[in-house]
Formats: C-alpha cells, structure tokens, sequence
C-alpha cells in the first residue's frame, strides 16, 4: 500500500468507472469518413423514402384484387395499358382489369397496389397479359416512406454508422453528419531498460514494443494515435511528459510503470497534475491486473502494465472498448456483439476465482467425424497458447481471447467457448 | 444469352477466378501504418529476441538442481550473493547454493538457468534465503531467440500484420517492412434513375446510395477508394469513365449495370476495352446473382446490382475478401475466420438448391432459462430479416449474413448458425 493506495475493482466497477466518462464533444464528418462513426444527433428525415410506390421486380403493375387467386391452372388475364420507364412517373393510371408493364424501381402508376413478376406472367397478344400468380397488395412494392418518413427519426442519436447507415444518410441527401470526435491518444512508454525501436539496443535493454502494439491497437479502435516515445524512469520527466500529452489528447496511455515495483513514480508523477485523480490502481483481470486509472476533467490517463501480452489483452478487453466509448458507442463494452468465433474447448482452463482471467487461444479445424464435410455444427478447436506473458510469441500464436468470468473455477475441454477475435 | 454471355459460376468457381489474380506490387511501409497489412517478404531476424535469458518474474535467479523437490515443508536454503537489476547484466555468476535477486525482465546471471518467484521465498537474514518450491531449468525464464532467432525467419511472407505482429517487428528494430499495396477502388454508379446525393431527386428520381455504401465497404477492407460519381447510362459514357476509372486503380466498382435487363451496356462497354476480358456473367448466389467480371491484365471491373442490398452483399461476401486478397491476404475467402456470432435460428429459412444464400438477420438475446444469467452456452437469436431487396431497412436491421451452402434447402428453426457480422 505505497502512496496509501491500492485499489482493485472487479472489471465490472472498473467498467462503471469509464461510464463516468462523457462521450467525447460533436464535430462534423461527411464522405466515407463517416463509417465506423457514432451519430451525435438524431437524423429527421426531410423527405419520405422511396418518395413514392416503387416497384421491387420487373413485370407488370396492377390491382391485386384483379388477380386474387390466380394460378398457373387458373390464371387471370389482364389489359395493358402502357408501359412504367424507371425515370419517369407514368402518365396514365391503372383501372380495374388493366396492368402496365414496369421495370425494377419504376414508380406505380395511379390505381396499381402490386407488382407480378415478369416470369409469372405471358403476353398473349393485342395486350392481353396472362397473370398466372396470386398477389396480395403492396407484393412486390416499396411503399412510400417505408425506409424513412419525412419529420420523422431515420437514424437516432448513438447508432453506430455501417455502410448500410451511410446509404440512408446518402439516401435522404445528407452529406455531413454530427458525429462524436474521435478520441486523440497519447502514448508514452517508461523503463530504463527501454531503448527506441531505431537504437540497437546492448544486452540488458529492449527495444520500446508497447508503443507499436498501442499505437495500432488506438487505430483499430477508430481513434487517432500520437507517439511521444520514451520518457525518463524518474517522476520529473514522467510529470512533464503526462502534462505535455494530456493537453493534446482526450487519452494518455502510459505503458511500463504500473506494476507494483515501479508504479510509484507514475501514481506520484500522475498526482502531481493538477485536478488529476488517481481512479484505482488495479482490476481484477489477467494479465492485466497492476492497471492504473487517472481522470482530469473528462480526460484519462492509463497506466498499462509494462509486459506487452499483459498490456495488449488490457488494451483489447478494456482499453479499446473505452475508445469507442468516447467516441460515442454506448454498447461498446457489451462483448456479445463483438468480432467472436464459437469453438471448442481443447483442454482443461483452470482459473483463480475472484478475477476474469482472459486466456489467450489458438484456433485450428476439428478432425474426424464431420470436418471434411465442413458441417456447419463442427465447430473449431480453441487450443490454450501456453507460454510466458513477456514473449510476443503466445499473441502471435493466438487468433483471440475467451473469457473465464471471475466467479469461475476453470472450464473443462470440450465447452463451447466464444473467442473474441484479436 | 445476349452478347451471347450469361455464364453463372458458382461461388467456389467464381472464388477461383478471383485467386487467377496476383496480389499487388511490394511498397514499403511503416509506424502504425503496418497494422492490417500483409508481409510481402520473409522477415530475418537481425539478432535474437530475447538478446539474452530474461526473468518473467520478481524473485530469485538460482540453479534448479538446487531446489528440486524443496516445497513449504521441506524448503532448501540457498546464499544470495547479489541483485540484478534491469538494465545491466550482472557482474557476477551463480555457483551451486547461490542465487542472485532479480527483477522482471532482468538478465540471468551466468549459472543461473530458473527464476523462483519472490512469493515463494522468505529471506531469513544474514544473506540466506529460504526457497519453498522446486523448480525446473527454464522455469519463470524467457530464453534467449525464444521470440525470434538470429537469421531465422521470424515472421514469413504472407502473415497479416496485427498489433502483435507490429510489437515484434518493433522488438527486432524494423522501422520499415514490405508489404503489398492497399489496392487503388475507383467506384462508378450508372442509372438514368440516379441523382448526386447533393441534388434533390424529383418524383421517379433516387439519389446514388450504392457509390457511398462501397466507398464505405471498400474502406473498411483496407483498400483506397475513389468516387468517380454517376455515368450516363450509355456505351459511350461507361466505356469512358470506364477507361479513365481502370487507368488510375486496381479495381473498379461499376453499380447499376448488372442485371440481365441494363447489363448489356456494361458488357458492350467493357468489351470496348483493349485487352478486357469477360469472365463471367452471373454468380449462383442470392442475392447478387447477375454480377459481372472483367479482368484487363491484373485489374478487374466488378459490374455490381444496382439494388442496394444485393451490391452490398455481395461486396461483403466477394468484394471485400477479393480486395484482402489482393492485399496479399491468402486466406481471405476462408470464411471460417470471418468475424462472427454463433446464434440459435428464431425460424425456418427455405432456400433454393444450386445458389449460395445470404441471409440477413438480426440478433436478439435469448430469453427464458440461462438466459438471465448470462450463461455463456446459451446463444443469441437470430431472426431473418424479411424485407424487400431494394430497401435500405433489412440492412440497416440486420447484425450480419448466414451463409446456406448451395446443396442445401433451408436451415430449420432452432439451428446453430455462424452469423458472419456486418
């Protein structure tokens, strides 16, 4: 209990503690920078779309009530009267008995309600057309307004925009949208054995790896890195260096000083900053545990565990989610919807209750009975990558994480377990 | 079969067609920017990783021989004749009854061969220290090339860069790495229909949303896209923008000119191009079914569906993989690595045999039994979305596609399923 602090939280406390946070201030975005986004407000429509009744096939427009109970044994006959081009509404309208042929996209003429497709269909001369389907009304129409309805919400404040979400926008002509920023991060790394990535480094020293495997980590998370490299093991230059690159960013990544040996110089550096406050200084997570939060304002420093598995699984569990947070999606902690795949357990997990313990895994294709086939019910087998937290190797094996939740004693092989994809 | 050209491949033969391409030029790249990136060539290690053997804990270096079989009741007692610090190789070695405090990371003394955690040991004065665990040789050690080994291929040509990746790349002093080229998209939309999103569609008018949905698909596949915005929807037109969209990328994403009745015009108009040839017409899949290739040397122009749904689909399901592929992601159509979720099927889905079918559903937690409790064997639900193709709502209601293979007839309710995620 240096500095009189030592307090570890559960991962789900530590997680309510960045919910303290505040999604990070509006800015506008527009083009294909607007995927991966988070909608800052609500998007009113301005206009209904499709404008009008369209036609989803090519065929004939025509009253479904004409053809109720049609059938190939039993077909109706129709008269056409003109024929629908996708550009143009048509300049006629539909009467009982009549049909007009239409195009995919065409707009409805008057008095239609449905669409026959063409290959239900058989002209049979002088206009006749044989309707050999049964419709009922609006089969084979996109209704006026059914993708977005003029004054009302179209996409709400928080929906995370896809490409899909981009088409609508671009459907209802919004070329810029309010989205939340995204999170700047500053990234520092501490320890005297470190040396720069360009230095070759003499025996006893490494090279700075976190500030790599950070900096791509903050960019899969949609947020924008900055590298300010290696600071001085003393709580001087810590303390200039945390002040200098919280002013430029939303979010300070401190890696190296947060075990419980060298932590001391971070807390005292950290405590130093004006209004900044220490949050806790551990979580009940492995690897991962010796994590230190601050928060200044809205602003948060992270102080990463120095061994790089340690620091990537923190990062990845914890570290990203919270970027994406910032950025403005609410559900970003919630794992069931993250990047996953179903596997089975190939040996025995035993955990220590009281902690979540992520588990780094390989996956491989299940042999025997059912693999060749590729049985869509053969899942794949999440082999355990052993080895020390200090190599790079076991993340390099792994194609992800499962998740041992802390009430757990282990879980045995052969469990269906869900691999959250590195 | 006009042009005398409508050849429906299915998937897999489709699939084969798009590995005849060679994945793009060697560039060199660097910082952040590798992370999603695949090695265009063996990475030799310039030294080992570790340089020396490292602890992976706090506690003592010592000679396992010495501490067989010692345990809480029958402990072993050896001298410490010195501390290791991190940065510097200790100026002593160890000789039999010896050993040497050290820190995590620090370098073992010369005759030292395992590291016993501090937990398990219990200064008693005077210099000796009691040891309560035996040990092995290597145990708590990170032994010297464990990570890489001089001149041996530390990464091989073809591994796609992730944070992990980047760290060791970082670790052996590789600023920069070679790796293919992002592939160069240029996007084209064609449809008398069609108007720029920054214009207002009158009645019969829509505005291009399939130019910013594959901007935005093409993003996130890691390639660069280009909107080149509409073409009149005639030969001359879309042979020009064409030309111009095929000098300056890789590939070109040509919307709106695929099905069977607009779909001669693109053909006519990519046939005019010297050296283009057609390779297919049609692909047993749906929806997306009436896609056309064309491949002009080692560049190729998609002919897209204009309806919305069926473009992205397949871009998700081709396009995108095609695009990973040519960022020398070999395993890019393997999609038993796509980013998934199990789910349990909410309804029967019928399909017809000879096609790949590409559901959309939309995920819901289970409810009832288990369900409370977050019991990690009881999946999510997916429901099918249901909806008309041309509309944006299916996508923007749906968290991904299942895939039914093309000999199947449907997948009954109740079915676990991988939902490939949006």
């Amino acid at each position: 209990m240096k500095n009189g602090f030592f307090n570890v939280l559960s991962v789900a406390e530590f997680i309510d503690r960045l919910r303290d946070f505040s999604p990070l201030p509006v800015e506008t975005a527009q083009g294909t920078d607007i995927d991966g986004r988070v909608l800052a407000e609500d998007v009113i429509a301005p206009e209904d779309l499709p404008l009008a009744h369209r036609s989803c096939m090519d065929g004939y427009a025509l009253r479904a009530r004409d053809v109720f109970g049609a059938s190939e044994s039993n077909p109706a006959y129709l008269e056409s009267v003109g024929a629908v081009r996708i550009e143009t509404p048509a300049g006629f309208s539909i009467s009982p008995g009549e049909c007009a042929s239409i195009v995919t996209g065409g707009i409805l003429p008057e008095g239609a309600d449905a669409v026959i497709m063409v290959e239900h269909t058989e002209p049979l001369g002088a206009g006749t057309i044989e309707m050999r389907k049964s419709l009922a009304p609006h089969d084979n129409v996109m209704l006026r307004g059914e993708d977005a309805s003029l004054g009302k919400v179209a996409l709400a404040a928080g929906t995370l925009i896809r490409p899909q979400e981009a088409g609508l926008l671009a459907a209802l002509g919004m070329e810029r949208v309010q989205v939340h920023a995204r999170p700047r991060v500053g990234i520092l790394s501490t320890g005297d054995e470190l040396v720069p990535v360009s230095h070759t480094p003499r025996v006893g020293q490494v090279r700075d790896v976190n500030s790599t495997t950070l900096g791509c980590c903050v960019r899969r998370a949609g947020a924008v890195p900055t590298l300010y490299g290696l600071v001085e093991d003393d709580v001087d230059s810590l303390e200039a260096a945390l002040r200098g690159a919280l002013e430029a960013n939303d979010v300070v990544l401190l890696s190296g000083g947060s075990s419980v040996g060298t932590s001391d110089l971070t807390v005292a550096a950290m405590q130093r900053l004006e209004g900044l406050k220490i949050v806790n200084h551990g979580v009940a997570i492995s690897p991962g545990k010796p994590l230190i939060l601050g928060r200044q304002g809205n602003k948060a420093v992270w102080g990463l565990p120095g061994q790089v598995a340690s620091a990537q699984v923190v990062m990845f569990v914890l570290g990203a989610p919270f970027l994406r947070y910032l950025a403005g999606e609410t559900a970003a902690f919630d794992q069931s919807l993250w990047p996953a795949r179903r596997a089975r357990l190939g040996r025995n997990i035993a955990s220590k209750p009281g902690r979540e313990d992520y588990v780094r895994v390989h996956l491989r294709a299940a042999s025997g009975e059912g693999a060749g086939q590729k049985d869509p019910a053969c899942l794949p087998v999440a082999e355990p990558v052993q080895g020390k937290s200090g190599l790079l190797k076991t993340l390099i094996l792994s194609h992800g994480v499962i998740r041992i939740p802390s009430h757990s004693e282990g879980v045995y092989e052969g469990t269906d377990v869900d691999v959250l994809l590195f």
